[in-house]
């Protein structure tokens, strides 16, 4: 089974059909498989309907090498994806005691015993490779066929929860041992520059880049490069890599670089505070919440962020952060006066090293044609003293956009203050 | 056209392929679907490509009267979607006047000159019948079979802002005027109340529901039960929808429905504090920001929600709540006390008739023996006095889903404060 080039993504699961879950799972594999070098050619969702399932496998093995399968793996009669495949290849199932051993032991941690039905998870198509699954009692297996034309199946758990650790811990490495070379990706994050100002300045990198590959993603106010080189082992494939990661970051681009492989703002944010033994809280307005909503998402983010105020009320950004009557009067709430003011409060009241603000607003409601939806001031305390980014977003974006990139905004600020 | 039971969706994008984005339209417009009783047979995503679009719509027009596509609709050579639908009903394209025009004033509206590649957008296959996009240049039509068997496609931008819309707009009552009865669905939102518990106390009605149907849906601690009734006229399927709901509410779930077509948690806390003129505020330690995130990401609720305090260290419960030293000394941080503390604190000092307060272990670090990771105490206080609820949640939950279900049972309590 050397020599995977092309792949399709079958997931099984009558709620997809149904629209009560998004098939988070063809993204995810999508881009795992991307990153690995295969080309996926398509998606496909069936309901839990054995006859469909089987032509959907039909087909996506007839165009690629490899098919991976979600869900359909359950106890109940209706989960059918085993019994489909393994017929596809023509391999009896079999009972595999290391996998019935593996769901008794998961009943027995919970204090249960097993139904008799999950047996059935336990059968397995002869010379099939099983994979472990620590999070479920689905099984996860590949099975391949012995002669040419060499096509592969692999069957993973549909919930998230399972299918996503299982593939980078299992899936990946068996994917790379069937490979003869090496696939190595690195990610640029990088904040207050546009996708097509990105693309404009490193065009002709991105444009002739073969190997490393240079590719963007974007979401709210935030472009993240994949740079992927392929090479015969792995410290080749990560040189490669730095070296056009080297090329981006001394362009323009560069100014505008948060991290390499940090994940997100929030953990940029976590990391540096930790490096530099400093910390921060927070004053949030027009945010309500996100910014520290954010920062506490990382786990370990307890030893620099100590708290924050959302004050929504001019009578409790007096209250709480000490904002004077005089500034909300003559500059309003939401001014560059309010936000300092606000962050200052906040530093000095909780007794951190640093502290950010936001005071907008997110609409869609509550514009003026002097202050309009979509305008949001960030503040910024240190002991340097204060400063301020003004934000004057479309009012067209939606309250949530408008929230986020506020507070991507903010955790911007506060990253930037940490790294002088 | 008349009698569509069955359709497919068809997505078009190599983003899709790469896994750059998540397929959120396929779930979007099966729900939609689903609630105007046209079952969804099968979900395919093809990249920009126009061979194996044509082999996926032909097969898709196979099996379904209807097949919904999204994407390939831009100005640009590999936007290939109307061309190959239009290719397989043998209707040439034609310059569709009034789209044209609409393009034209969208992009005067917004300062620029219509490029002349934009043009293609408004040529339609003849007999068309072409919807209103007001959310961007590309269009959405629809075009079905003169002669039996009756298939038709309709075809739908990629851009959710402009998909979501378009279909509520104008596709839902275009496919409603082809049928001759009417569908009314409502929804039950429940908190509190697992899904198998759901289940066994409604079993019958569920099971046996033919019309009105009733499907339950299910996420972080919640479940959402969909009534969906069909009959001639608005006005009886919605009766008819209100007998089931009536009988649902009276049964042993009816004492955790939290409210009928309310969308979430933060939206019906926010209409019953509008409703009965309260105000709320929160102190949160181990949900980090994430209540008062949720509550202001309802518009409007500036009226009812006067702010917060994230209190991340013992220090800062003490400072900005007035958490007593001898109650963090004696049951800790993570405790009734604590908690009841928080929300008494953060009442009097922002002046609010409820405070609602959240302290746990959300891991997946910082678990004990006595407290281990899951353990969460949510506080309340009213002037009638406090009072508290302790969760504990499984220690294999993630970080994310201990506290978003902290979060919902601090909403829960607000709620049912505000109600009595």
């Amino acid at each position: 089974m050397n020599n995977i080039k092309t792949a399709e993504i079958l997931c099984v699961g009558t709620e997809l059909l149904l629209g009560d879950i998004v098939n988070t799972n063809a993204a995810f594999l999508s881009q795992r498989l991307a990153a690995l070098g295969i080309c996926v050619y398509k998606h496909t969702a069936v309901g839990d309907n054995p006859e469909r399932l089987r032509v959907a496998l039909e087909r996506a093995l007839d165009c690629a090498d490899l098919v991976i399968t979600s869900g359909g793996l359950g106890p109940t009669y209706d989960d059918l994806t085993k019994e489909t495949v393994a017929d596809w290849f023509g391999r009896p199932l079999q009972l595999h005691e290391e996998s019935l051993e593996r769901i008794r032991t998961y009943f027995a941690r919970t204090g249960r015993k097993m139904p008799v039905n999950n047996e059935k998870q336990a059968m397995m198509p002869r010379g099939a490779h099983v994979f472990t699954n620590n999070y479920g009692t689905a099984p996860a297996l590949a099975i391949s066929t012995d002669t040419e034309p060499h096509k592969t199946v692999i069957m993973l758990p549909g919930p998230p929860g399972e299918l996503m650790p299982i593939f980078k811990e299992e899936v990946e490495p068996y994917l790379k041992s069937c490979s003869d070379s090496v696939l190595v990706s690195k990610n640029i994050y990088i904040f207050g520059m546009g996708e097509s100002a990105v693309d404009e300045v490193i065009k002709s990198i991105m444009r002739d880049s073969v190997n490393p590959t240079v590719a963007p993603y974007c979401k709210e106010g935030e472009v993240r490069l994949r740079v992927t080189a392929k090479a015969d082992d792995e410290q080749t494939a990560a040189s490669m890599c730095d070296g056009v990661i080297e090329q981006i970051c001394a362009s323009e681009v560069g100014n505008f670089v948060y991290g390499i492989d940090v994940d997100s703002l929030e953990h940029a944010l976590v990391n540096v505070l930790h490096e530099k033994g400093l910390t921060l809280c927070c004053a949030e307005s027009c945010t309500g919440g996100l910014i520290a909503e954010r920062i506490t998402s990382v786990a370990g983010c307890s030893d620099v962020f100590f708290g924050g105020c959302v004050t929504y009320t001019n009578e409790i950004k007096q209250a709480l952060l000490g904002v004077s009557a005089a500034t909300l009067e003559r500059h309003g709430a939401v001014s560059a006066e309010t936000a300092m003011e606000m962050a200052r409060g906040a530093r000095e009241r909780l007794g951190t090293d640093i502290a950010v603000s936001a005071t907008g607003i997110a609409g869609p409601s509550g514009g003026t044609a002097e202050t309009p939806v979509g305008t949001v001031f960030i503040g910024l305390s240190t002991q340097n003293g204060e400063e301020y980014r003004k934000l004057t977003l479309s009012a067209m974006r939606s309250r949530e956009y408008i929230r986020i990139v506020s507070a991507s905004n903010a955790l911007d600020m506060a990253i930037k203050a940490a790294t002088v």
